[in-house]
C-alpha cells in the first residue's frame, strides 16, 4: 500500500469520534475472543462528554437545520410470513435548507445512517454542508432499523432481547428500508432528482451496497473509509489493519512506538511482581480492574482510536506520544503510557474497566458482526507491530456469538450478496471509494479503481471518514479540499448524465 | 410496438407449454377476480398428455444427460431468527458433456429455474442443446423453492399449507438461493469460468433479476420474455396484452376474429334463450358446468394459449382458425369455436371445468401472484378486441388473495427492488431481453435497449421463449437461427471480456 505518512499540521478540528468508533469495537472483541481471555464486548460509543474534549465541535452546527419524520417500515422485507407484515416507527431526518424545490430534479443527498442514534449521526457527519448548498440538494437521513429509536417490538430494549428479535437487523433489510423510504420521499415531495448516497465506516459499506443493489433508487454513491474486502468470506487472519496503526505511530516517533511495543510485556511483569494493585495505582481507572485484560483492551482500543481518527487537526497520535515522550527523563514505560493517555484525556480517572455494552439498545453492532458482518483482523506481532500477536480466530467469535445470542454467523454471506470487486469491472456505475491510508480501516477499503465510474480516492493523510466530516473552509488543509472537491467534481458528473440521460425535460 | 405478423411456416414443433403457461393461468385469474365473476384460479399446467398433443416431443432431449443433485438451502437468507436457519434440499442438476473442464474457465450456462417441476422445466428448455457444445460450457439448472420437490417442511403439502409456511416463497430468496447454488458448484468442481444466467418468462424475469442484483455470480443474462416491465407497480389496467392476442388472430382470419368476438354475445344468448345445458352440448365438456363463467374463462386461456406459443412451426393460431373457418358454410358461431378447439385438441371432451388449483403442491404461483408479482393485464374491449373487456383491477386481486391465502399483496415491492428501466442507462452489463412480438408478453418486455450492453432483441414472428426451447435445426426458420447465433454472440463476447478482464491467467 505504500504508506507515507506525512507530518500533519496541529490545529485541533472536530471528530466524528461519537459515530465512528463501532467498528473498532468489533475488532477488540474479536480479539479478545480469539485470545480465549476474558471476553469483552467494547462499548459501542465513548462517552459524549469524552466525545466533546476530544474533538471540539464545530461552531456552525447544522442539526437545528433538520427535520424529524417517521415511517412505518416493513418488519420483513423479504418473505411474507404474516410476521414480516409488522411495522415499526423508522426515523429520518431531512433538510431542506438549500434544496432546489419539487419538480425541479435538484439531487437527493442521502445519508444511509449506520449503527448510531440518528442524533448522534446528525451530530457527526457534514458532508452535506459543502456539498448541499453547491448541489441545492435535499438532504436526507434515514436512522438504520435497530439503532436509536428506530427498533421494532416497541422499544429499544424489547427490540434486543434475543434472536427472535434482533433477527430482522441485517445489511439487506436496512437497504430495503433505505429504498422504501426514499420512494416515499420522492412522491411526497415530487423530489425527481437523481439519489447520491454518502455514508462513512460501516455507513460508507452501506452506501455502496445501496447504489449497487438499488440503482434504480440510488444514482450514485460516496462510500467513505467503508472496509468491504473484509467481508468477502476470506476468515484468514488480516494483520495489516493493526499494522497500519503501528505504522502510523513509527511515523510520528519511533521512542513512542518502543514505548508502547515494551509496555505489554511491562504490564504483564508488574501484574506478576507487585500486582494488579499496581497498575491500578499507575492508570488511574475510575472503576478496578481484577485482571491485565480489560487494561490491555483499553489500550489496544485507545490505540485503533488515536490511528483511526488521526486527522491533520486533532493529531491524537502526535498527542498521545507527545505525553509519552515528553515525560522526564527515567519516567518508567508504564508512567510514560499514562502521560500519553492523560494528554488526550486530561488528568483524571481512566474509563478502562467501562468497555462492556451497557444497554440492550447498543447491542446491535455486536450482533451484526455475529451474523453477517464478519471482521478477521487481528494484530499480527512482530518487529514491526505495536501489539502482541493476537490473531483472529473466526472459530472462538463464532463461539463467543452462540454464548452471547445462540446465533450461528453465517460468514459466507456478505461475499455471496454483496462482493464488491468479483468480477465487477464490467457492472455498475458511479461509486467513489473514499479512503484515508492513516486510517487502518483503509485495509479493508478499495483502494483502485474497479471500473472507469467506480472509482478509489486516496489521500496519504486522510484518516477514517475524514472527508465527509464537517468542512472547516479556514483550517482545513489544501488536500483535504482537493479530495471534497474531486469528490463533488465527479458527483456533479453523475448529476448531469442523469439529467441528460434519464430527465431530459427536467427544468434544472 | 408496431407489430408486422407474417404468416409462419407450416410444419409441426414441439412448444414448452409444460413450462410456459403459467403467467397465464395468473391474468385469467387476476380477471375472473376483477370481473367479480366466480373465481377461478386456472391450474397451473396442462395436463402432461394434453402438452404432448400440443407439442410433438422432439426426439432429440437431453434430459438424460443431467444428474441431479441437492443442496441443503436455508430457508430464509435476509434475517437471523433461529427459525430462518432450518434447511431444505433443494434440486439442481448438471450435465457436464460439453464442459471444458475443472480451471479451464470454461462458461456455466444456469438455467434459473422458474415455477415448474424440475423434470417439467429441463423437457421444456433447449438452450443449452445448441449453445453448450458451442460454448464448451457447464449446464445447470436450479429448481425454483417452493417447486417440484424443492420445498421446506417435508413435504409440498406442508410447505403449500398456508402463509406462515408459503411466506418463504419469494424472488429475493430464490434469487439466493441460485446465488448459493452456483458459488457451491464453483467450489466443488473448480468451474471457474463466467456464469450466463438463461430463463425464459417468468424464469427470464429471474435471470435478468439475478445478473443486476448479484453480478459478481453471474456475468450475463439471456432473459426470453420476460415480462419485467408488468412489475413495475403501475396497477392501472394494461389492455396491450390482449390486443396483441387480438392482433394475432386478426392477421391469420379477420372471419376467425369475428367468430371469435361474437362468441361472447352469443354464449350469454344461448344460455339466456336455452340454458346452460345447450351449451354443454355444444362444447362437449369432460365435466358439465353450472354457469357461462368457466366457458368463457377456458376459451379466454385457449386464445391466451394459442397466441403465446403462436410460432412459426405449430401455429395453433392459425389451427384454431382452420377449424372456425373450414366449418361447413351455415355452422353456427359457437360450433365453430368448437370446431377450432377440436382442430387443437381433438374430438374428445373438452377439459373446461378442471381449470382449478388441484394440489398444494401446484399454488406457488397463486401465492407468488398474491404476494410480490402483480401482473395488471386485464382484456379492454373495443373494435380491435377479440374479448369482453374486463379490466384488471387491484382491489379485487386483493381480496381474492386475501380469501385465498390471508395475504397482503405487496405491490410495490418488485419495482421497489427490481425495477428494471428506472435510470439503469449507466447501470449494469450484459443482458439479452429477448422478445418474440407475437407473444402478448411482449408488451410487458424489454423492447428497446437500456443500455450498450443491456439490449433488447425482438423477432417480429417470434413467441413466447421460442429462442430458448429446443432448437430444431432441420426446420427452424432462418430469422430464429439467425436470433439465436446474435445470442450466442453477444454471450460470447461477454465471455472474451470475461476472460480479457478478470482472469488472464485462465488456460482457455
Amino acid at each position: 500500500m505504500g504508506l507515507r505518512l506525512l507530518l500533519p499540521p496541529h490545529n485541533l478540528r472536530r471528530q466524528p469520534w461519537a459515530l465512528l468508533l463501532l467498528l473498532v469495537g468489533s475488532l477488540v472483541m474479536c480479539s479478545t475472543a480469539s485470545a480465549g481471555a476474558g471476553i469483552e464486548h467494547v462499548q459501542k460509543t465513548m462517552d459524549m462528554d469524552v466525545v466533546l474534549r476530544l474533538s471540539g465541535r464545530p461552531a456552525n452546527m447544522t442539526l437545528t437545520a433538520f427535520r424529524n419524520f417517521t415511517y412505518q417500515q416493513t418488519l420483513d422485507h423479504f418473505n411474507y410470513l404474516p410476521s414480516s407484515y409488522t411495522t415499526f416507527p423508522q426515523r429520518y431526518s431531512i433538510d431542506f435548507t438549500h434544496w432546489g424545490g419539487a419538480g425541479t430534479g435538484s439531487p437527493i443527498l442521502l445519508y444511509t445512517g449506520a449503527e448510531s442514534a440518528l442524533e448522534d449521526e446528525l451530530a457527526g457527519v457534514g458532508y452535506h454542508v459543502h456539498a448541499a448548498p453547491a448541489l441545492r440538494a435535499l438532504v436526507v437521513y434515514i436512522e438504520h432499523r435497530y439503532y436509536g429509536l428506530s427498533v421494532p417490538f416497541g422499544s429499544p430494549a424489547a427490540a434486543h432481547k434475543d434472536a427472535d428479535t434482533l433477527g430482522y437487523l441485517s445489511v439487506s433489510q436496512a437497504l430495503a428500508d433505505y429504498a422504501e423510504i426514499i420512494i416515499h420521499i420522492q412522491k411526497m415531495y415530487n423530489a425527481r432528482g437523481p439519489v447520491i448516497a454518502v455514508g462513512c465506516s460501516y455507513g460508507g459499506m452501506l452506501s455502496a451496497y445501496f447504489r449497487l443493489k438499488y440503482p434504480h433508487v440510488a444514482h450514485g454513491a460516496l462510500s467513505s473509509s467503508g472496509p468491504v474486502l473484509y467481508v468477502n468470506g476470506n476468515l484468514s487472519s488480516r494483520r495489516e489493519y493493526y499494522d497500519i496503526i503501528s505504522s502510523d505511530f513509527m511515523s510520528i516517533s519511533v521512542h513512542c512506538f518502543q514505548t508502547i511495543k515494551s509496555s505489554w510485556a511491562e504490564i504483564d511483569r508488574i501484574n506478576r511482581q507487585l500486582g494488579v494493585g499496581e497498575l491500578i495505582r499507575i492508570f488511574n481507572p475510575c472503576k478496578p480492574f481484577t485482571d491485565v485484560n480489560p487494561l490491555k483492551n483499553y489500550l489496544r482500543l485507545e490505540y485503533n482510536r488515536y490511528a483511526q481518527y488521526d486527522d491533520p487537526a486533532s493529531t491524537p497520535v502526535r498527542r498521545f506520544c507527545r505525553g509519552v515522550d515528553g515525560a522526564p527523563v527515567g519516567t518508567p514505560i508504564l508512567e510514560r503510557i499514562k502521560a500519553g493517555l492523560d494528554r488526550i484525556h486530561g488528568q483524571r480517572c481512566h474509563n478502562i474497566a467501562a468497555a462492556r455494552v451497557k444497554a440492550p439498545g447498543l447491542s446491535g453492532w455486536g450482533w451484526q458482526t455475529c451474523t453477517e458482518i464478519m471482521l478477521p483482523v487481528g494484530p499480527g506481532g512482530g518487529p514491526q507491530s505495536l501489539f502482541e500477536p493476537w490473531p483472529y480466530d473466526f472459530q472462538a467469535s463464532r463461539r463467543w456469538c452462540m454464548r452471547k445470542y445462540h446465533v450461528e454467523p453465517r460468514p459466507q454471506w456478505m461475499a455471496t450478496a454483496y462482493n464488491i470487486t468479483e468480477a465487477l469491472e464490467q457492472f455498475g456505475s458511479n461509486i467513489i471509494f473514499a479512503n484515508g491510508l492513516r486510517d487502518p480501516y483503509s485495509d479493508g477499503g478499495v483502494l483502485q479503481d474497479i471500473s472507469p465510474s467506480i472509482v478509489a480516492l486516496t489521500t496519504q493523510e486522510g484518516s477514517h471518514c475524514l472527508d465527509v466530516a464537517y468542512p472547516r473552509p479556514a483550517t482545513d488543509p489544501q488536500w483535504l479540499i482537493d479530495q471534497r472537491n474531486e469528490e463533488l467534481r465527479i458527483i456533479r458528473g453523475w448529476i448531469t448524465t442523469f439529467h441528460s440521460s434519464f430527465n431530459p425535460r427536467d427544468d434544472q
